[in-house]
């Protein structure tokens, strides 16, 4: 795989464009004030970037040769620059001023576990920090070295161990190497008839040790469960030698090792290895369209699903905010389109007395056997009906499915016109749920107003679970200028994050810790909790070599 | 509820008896040699146990007194026994001999999370241990003080923790205390049309703690889930305070602390509420019998059942040794039944070409509204019918529902005739269980012959999941003699734990690790794992005072 861009999300030469959607400059002008035709900053040239020579002392990059041979010990300043941050708005924000970080001082890609071992063991002879590194996708700041480290720092680059090792098609498990990215792991699953399911936005630049390093939940879930829920066995080398959790689907040995692993941030070791869930590929797959006369509406719609016998594949409602923003990211409609939307919208309003602004847009998935998949549609469509719910057929669903890894690229577009966007998420009890929508709302639009910048933010529930579900916020808002970005954007990002766990959410649903959201982990999990944590990493990891600063 | 036998299983005067069971006695005296009419041996008298004296310092006395009233701290020789063990075979066989461990000093039973709190400050103030009871059921040793131990040990039974404290019915859940029992925690939730639908063996012995603390799996888990999906907030009263997880449904906020606590036994904190799942009770509930040719047959029915859409709430399935000892324990027959059990008998033979000292007998469990359970049914039975198996109806499925928490009483019946009975269990993958199979009946029958002892080894399998299952072992053989039962007895529970971790199988699927099956740890979670465990408890409690000496 290539790397992405050093400044921002995806390939070199990819890029979010409003040019073949019409009603994107209007919607982008009346949210936030913006004139999408005017572009008013770029990154700085690569070439005009501080990049300070590596501190790479001669016996640590002799070890780390043996380690994994001279061709895969890198000191390119490129290289280092892409491991440097992940994707965060800050990472972002600060990679396009030149505003570099603490670099790590080489790149190592291992090709095999025992590689990875002895770049560990080279690492921690020579008191190294080791930061490991698949997609370099994090938006929670995992991936920075702390600007006061002293150390050498030694970016490990996993993209080498990129193989489905080998399938047990008795139990549907894979054991499958965790540098391998997202598209590569479902070729090589397709190949053989299966797929893992996992579509985080993230899908394309992500990998399954990232995934697993920071719980990450896809698209999907609802069928496949989150990478919490598919991970059985694990390998992962640490300071004390190779961990082997066993891909046994349940066990009582104590306090799960497996669920320390998942989450870790690379404080506890360097995951080379999992043994993960697969399915035989779906006969049938679909995803439909709904209207919902209110938010609430459809959050009770999906409470319905999640509490009936009815499995389905996907489960997402937007708000009325992020309906108008989906309408306005149209391309191009034809006249067929035009009139079938003005007809659609008569019908809603007149016949059911839909108010247009408080609409909101609803994808539900189905997968399996046409029999099954026939079957569920007909009763989700029953719960949806009993909510004020309309299906408006699979054409939205396709589009949303086609589209939905170009979103990242959107962040990129607005900071190249002066608008910081960004993403915040949590979970919490379905009761909790419009309490928690209209705090952070509030919280959002308070910020905004305290800055006196103008500002949107709009909301869809992602993940239905039991007992509740995740809320996905995404804000944007003009910042007042270049220099003031960063702390505008600070500003509005943390009164959502402080909004989720004042009203008993937490911190992420599946973005992670990192550095970002560490101010609001106390408060999540209290402060025994956080101590537990600490003695686990302090006691795993008495260094401070693995990833130093992470989560706590 | 009152406190179980200080020697044995369940309440005084409740028994296991084979007279109501013709086929008992000549199964038993064909699989291992014992005349079940004659008893040879008997727990020794309550009066004649050298109960040492508590050795229990004034100032700590009077802080616990302080901390639950002079009311709640018992230092009654009867308490303090029942409170000095659980309930595995090593500890009903030392018991019955008088051979007494290290007993507790003082019980005490604080009636709120505060009073928690001031127990372990006062504990931890005078240098003593604490460990905490539920029902007491634990069959790994997880409640005995070890032998050297030279402090105060505190029992901290939670029996006055017993109520459901709210419901959360827009979620389907529930906040409880931690030290209800099961059967109260099922009136409490049944009144207001809920149930938790966690029905291990233990049940009626057995609290939410307990089931937390070792993380329980019930009979329904295919439905329900095991205690570790259910569980969602917790409350756990640590030496560094309270600590809190929030009841969300998923989380991406660093290794999870939640799933620290699960499985902890004590070493953390006492437990003292948890948020959790609960749901309507089913409009139908039923339980089917099945017969299959042979268990690698009903193996692959439960598999395909697991690969398939079609949700059940209980698989299980016998080998043939446990559908005989399961025919053998049927109560009077009557002439109808005989009638009926030879047509059957003779229909599978002749028309089916069953084997019928191959046949394995298996329990299908159905949940939900009267279309979804009558569809799945249909569904469930063309699977099995694909390998070989035949529905007998849903008689034999109501006995068994109505027996399963007698079960354990039928140890303390063996041990009066001379018997050592036991159980052993294991969860592996789908294509492991064959394989895993053979091995632990192959290593239990080694142990018997180099014993030169009489015994027999039976298996079901008890739980599935997407990919793989748990098996559940019972074994019984006859003693040489009292004085050689024990060290025999560990011959044959170690053939069998070594065997489950020698074939890819975790220690124990549900039944924990306290000291029993501590010494295979190390093998199944690996050096590391067991290195990571000791960095959180000795981090977490580095005075030692909460049950040590438990898992690792």
């Amino acid at each position: 795989m290539p790397a992405m861009k050093w400044w921002g999300w995806g390939y070199e030469g990819v890029e979010f464009s409003h040019e073949d959607k019409p009603a994107l400059a209007p919607f982008i002008a009346e949210a936030i004030g913006i004139d999408v035709a005017h572009k008013v900053a770029a990154p700085v040239r690569f070439d005009q970037l501080p990049i300070p020579d590596p501190k790479l002392p001669e016996g640590l990059r002799a070890a780390l040769e043996r380690a994994v041979t001279a061709r895969f010990v890198s000191i390119d300043a490129r290289d280092r620059l892409v491991h440097a941050r992940g994707k965060s708005l800050r990472d972002l924000i600060r990679q396009r001023r030149g505003a570099l970080p603490r670099m790590p001082d080489v790149v190592v890609r291992p090709g095999s576990e025992d590689e990875v071992a002895a770049v560990l063991r080279a690492a921690i002879d020579a008191d190294a920090v080791v930061i490991p590194f698949g997609g370099g996708s994090s938006i929670s700041g995992s991936l920075e070295a702390p600007a006061a480290e002293t150390r050498p720092v030694i970016s490990v680059d996993l993209e080498r161990l990129d193989k489905v090792v080998e399938i047990d098609s008795g139990s549907r498990l894979a054991r499958v190497q965790a540098g391998v990215f997202g598209p590569r792991l479902e070729d090589q699953l397709r190949a053989l008839g299966y797929t893992f399911g996992h579509f985080p936005d993230s899908f394309t630049h992500s990998t399954l040790g990232g995934w697993i390093a920071t719980r990450s939940s896809g698209m999907q879930s609802d069928r496949y469960g989150d990478v919490a829920d598919m991970v059985k066995g694990l390998r992962v080398v640490t300071p004390s030698g190779t961990l082997v959790t066993r891909p046994v689907p349940a066990a009582s040995n104590g306090p799960s090792i497996r669920e320390m692993v998942l989450g870790s941030e690379g404080r506890l070791g360097i995951i080379t290895e999992a043994t993960v869930h697969v399915r035989r590929i779906p006969q049938e797959r679909t995803i439909l369209g709904y209207l919902f006369p209110t938010f609430s509406d459809g959050l009770a719609a999906m409470e319905d699903i999640a509490a009936s016998e009815h499995a389905v594949s996907v489960t997402r409602v937007a708000d009325s905010h992020e309906t108008q923003f989906s309408f306005a990211m149209r391309v191009r409609p034809t006249l067929v389109d035009k009139l079938q939307s003005r007809a659609l919208r008569t019908f809603l309003r007149h016949r059911l007395g839909f108010d247009l602004n408080q609409m909101c847009l609803s994808f539900i998935g189905f997968e399996g056997s046409d029999r099954h998949v026939a079957r569920q549609r007909r009763a989700v469509g029953r719960l949806v009906k009993r909510h004020g719910g309309l299906c408006i057929g699979s054409g939205p669903g396709v589009l949303y499915d086609q589209k939905k890894f170009d979103i990242p690229y959107i962040r990129d577009f607005l900071l190249d016109r002066g608008a910081p966007g960004d993403v915040s998420e949590t979970a919490t009890t379905w009761s909790g749920l419009m309490p928690l929508y209209d705090a952070v709302v509030t919280a959002a639009h308070g910020a905004f107003t305290e800055l006196a910048v103008p500002g949107y933010v709009m909301c869809h529930l992602s993940h239905s679970y039991h007992a509740g579900a995740c809320l996905y916020f995404t804000f944007a808002f003009r910042a007042t200028g270049e220099a003031e970005m960063l702390g505008e954007y600070e500003v509005v990002k943390s009164a959502i994050q402080q909004a989720f766990v004042d009203n008993g959410a937490t911190l992420s649903h599946h973005h992670a810790v990192g550095t970002e959201h560490a101010p609001w982990l106390q408060e999540d999990i209290s402060a025994p909790g956080v101590a537990m944590l600490s003695a686990l990493f302090n006691g795993t990891d008495p260094g401070r070599h693995l990833n130093p600063g992470k989560i706590v």
